[in-house]
């Protein structure tokens, strides 16, 4: 048992740079970090599949200086992927809230989803904005994927953007990291169980993943804990992976959330959906670089 | 304009009984009155398509026997309807909650999808059940019954069951009749505009819908108000649907629903639902009739 | 039975001005108009109480510019307010939401307490802002002014702000009004029954109330169509109350609401918020005047 | 740093039984197990108050027999307090939801007052029951405690039942264990942080407490796991407070809940509402012992 983590940058570190990545890590006004990842070469040692990655950390989503410069940077980063896959004519994107919007912890994409600027059916822009929340398999008894995948097959979308809830490795990035890339998503890594992957293959269509750190699985708090003794010289000659297993079995599914979580995921999902927003509307007013 | 309504009874009156039309009525110890109209020829005259039609109309749901009564019903006439379609092999059944969750008046379909006791997934059952709310065309920026048509496609299920809101057109019948027919729903005829009928032709698959009066249209008040007028002679010689277009014009939506919504609405919700999850673990247990 | 309203500009009319009303008319950009009266005298008459009322209307919330000119008249007039109550001290402001947050129509309260920035409990400001909303009678069985009387009594508050949605006497006025005032308001006006009255008096505090016409009581638009028929001579000699009172006896609690109500209700739920939010940081930056 | 717990069935272990506590345990067909505390004496030493405790832990609150079975052990237990505070008058008793509503984990208490049959305001029974959500500080800017004692002082309820989701020490224990007591509560054990004391001192009214393990302090996992190190040998000598307080700071605020928390809270609201609903019912019609 590996502690998951769908996060890029918390998976490839430095010295791992090489012929298959480009790495890059841009500082704004001290607030948000964004690191940059080209995936050039898919990697097998990494389960990362050929893409342009970017993660944005930052510290304090709840100040509003943080707060409106996510909104420019993610607005900035998707006019670089819609310049990437739109074209000059009309063009359909669709909008996927993944999660449960009964957990708050889960609900980030329902709640993007809420405030997306819907106008597929309206017929006034050039680009159209249509937006869905699936539910999940508990929920509806129904692969999720399987679900999208049926609707892309038929609504022939020109994009679509994929929100979810995603579990991170480390208790420090929960509410405080995203990630974006144009490769795929794995709907309940976040809560609720993996499921099957989303990507270019089973859509038949481009996408954006939209993921953002928000729970903690409960035995990689338990893993943190016995790496921690190891690092520290307290406790020494262990199997990290055996032991967690040991002290919460596998089939136990538990998550770890901060008390803030409601405020946090209003506020993130605001920023989300208005950056989408904004996005679809401004694409081909100014060419943007990564 | 006419007045909209999806019941049949509000339809068919009794002098119109005839080879196209078998109708029959059942009171359950006075508290709930049941009308069977088996139409045997589609009816242009009335737009009514071939099927088999129950209204189940009632006085008070608050009130308990009420209440367990018409869960008693409509888990018979729902055991009726699954005897006619299912097979003795393994059984999918998808229930689709139709109409807009943040509009209580509207939010019956998404309601019951809530409590249903999805099994899809499980695989422990011989009849299956997996449930979807997909949301109102404003709030996805797609028809739903497009929606639905993908979904149908690849999932293949042996039978559908809608749950919408609708419209009726007797203030007295909101939140006291549910209809459900073999045959087709229109999405939106509650709150929302019209939409696209969903059929056996659009599912291409066998469907249930059961519809619920929990609104009427602004304009059915006022149509109803002149015609009361001219009822008691207070006034002649008047185009009502004229005048009803000229004080309200068309394009202004409003609708009209009780002060106890709120209430009528969870009751109604949580009786299809028990019925539904009871239907479909008791269907081969005993032969139903009409 | 008299058509119930709320809203001062619905009653008093100009020929009515006189040395115990002042009112002034003023039209921002020709899209919101504000009306000010300030009842010098307490009128029987119309049953209206001493204190400074303001009345905004506007056309369409949907449109940016119009939100955002009523966020900043909104601002304008409680920095008004909040300069005529508030002292140089520290400062305690209670938000109260009155109405029932699962029926969106009644909603708007409750929506307005979630979006205040509540920092009464943080010591970090000198005006602080606390929030409560406290449901319906139907909800707690217990009188709403009851309730806020007893929280008054101990948190003993500079100002309490009531949110509430009100009834309209005018279809055309729905999600289209919002009156403010320093007088009193009646809880359960909008969706609900009239229930007692909270003014200085029963709160031992200062008040401003803040109402929006978001519902038409059913028989207003039966008396409504009635009273078209009269003014165009479709029909003469009848007695107005009367005949409504028949045609829907006063029993029934039906309201009448636009389809759009869960997109209204959020747009004006956030203006409101953020002006009071807004109001609560600056109003001792600007002297300003009605 | 101790883990904290709210259950006297954690902290009271069997050795400890003397002249100040007299505790029982039943077993009901192997589902549910009962275990009654009477503490004669008030405990420094764990800081215990004199009241009967009465703790109902299960397994699977998923199962049909054990979800009835609580309902009826819990009606039972609630009709024994009710005996012992109410009287042969008219009785009004409080229900209290604590919590907050927007974190599934700690909406337990609005979820049960959403489900009571409240009829203080109808004037049709002898016992009434009136019902309150009061949400948490981070949302009303006031100490819920606070808010509740001005209303009990006006209303003079002549029992308040309080009811709030906790922590619990153990992870095997969420959402598998209730505590009833006539003692108090601490409003935000659960989820947010300790608030001041509910007791009869603070609300002037004899109480019932009603409290749900619906989460773990993160914390807890920590201390839970360099305790299983300790028991097993693995790990000595070291102090464990403070090592959990390194590995995770104290003003660091996380919970552990499970995966499946949304349709654990809503059966368990659903179970305690009717509980109370049938106790006010029938408390009178039969004695009841512990």
């Amino acid at each position: 048992m590996d502690k998951h983590t769908d996060f890029i940058d918390e998976i490839i570190i430095e010295d791992e740079i090489n012929k298959n990545f480009v790495k890059k890590i841009k500082t704004y006004k001290k607030r948000i970090q964004t690191t940059y990842i080209n995936v050039i070469n898919k990697s097998s040692k990494f389960n990362i599949d050929k893409g342009e990655y970017v993660a944005l950390s930052f510290l304090d989503i709840n100040e509003t200086y943080t707060k409106n410069a996510l909104e420019r940077l993610l607005t900035y980063n998707l006019m670089y992927y819609f310049q990437k896959y739109l074209t000059n004519k009309e063009n359909k994107i669709l909008v996927v809230g993944l999660g449960n919007r009964n957990i708050i912890a889960d609900a980030l994409g329902p709640s993007v989803v809420n405030h997306i600027d819907v106008n597929n059916h309206l017929n006034i822009t050039k680009t159209k904005l249509a937006a869905l929340s699936l539910g999940v398999m508990a929920q509806t008894g129904i692969e999720t994927s399987d679900i999208l995948t049926s609707i892309t097959k038929e609504f022939k979308p020109d994009l679509v953007i994929l929100i979810d809830a995603l579990a991170t490795k480390s208790m420090k990035r929960i509410n405080r990291a995203i990630q974006l890339n144009d490769v795929s998503i794995s709907p309940g890594s976040g809560v609720g169980n993996f499921r099957k992957i989303i990507n270019l293959k089973s859509l038949n269509a481009p996408l954006i993943s939209i993921g953002v750190a928000t729970v903690l699985e409960a035995y990689s708090l338990i893993y943190d804990t016995l790496n921690y003794l190891l690092d520290n010289n307290i406790l020494s000659n262990i199997n990290i992976n055996k032991l967690t297993s040991e002290i919460l079995p596998l089939e136990n599914n538990y998550f770890v959330t901060p008390k803030s979580i409601d405020e946090d995921i209003e506020i993130l999902a605001n920023v989300i959906a208005r950056a989408i927003n904004k996005a679809s509307k401004e694409w081909e007013n100014e060419k943007v670089f990564h």
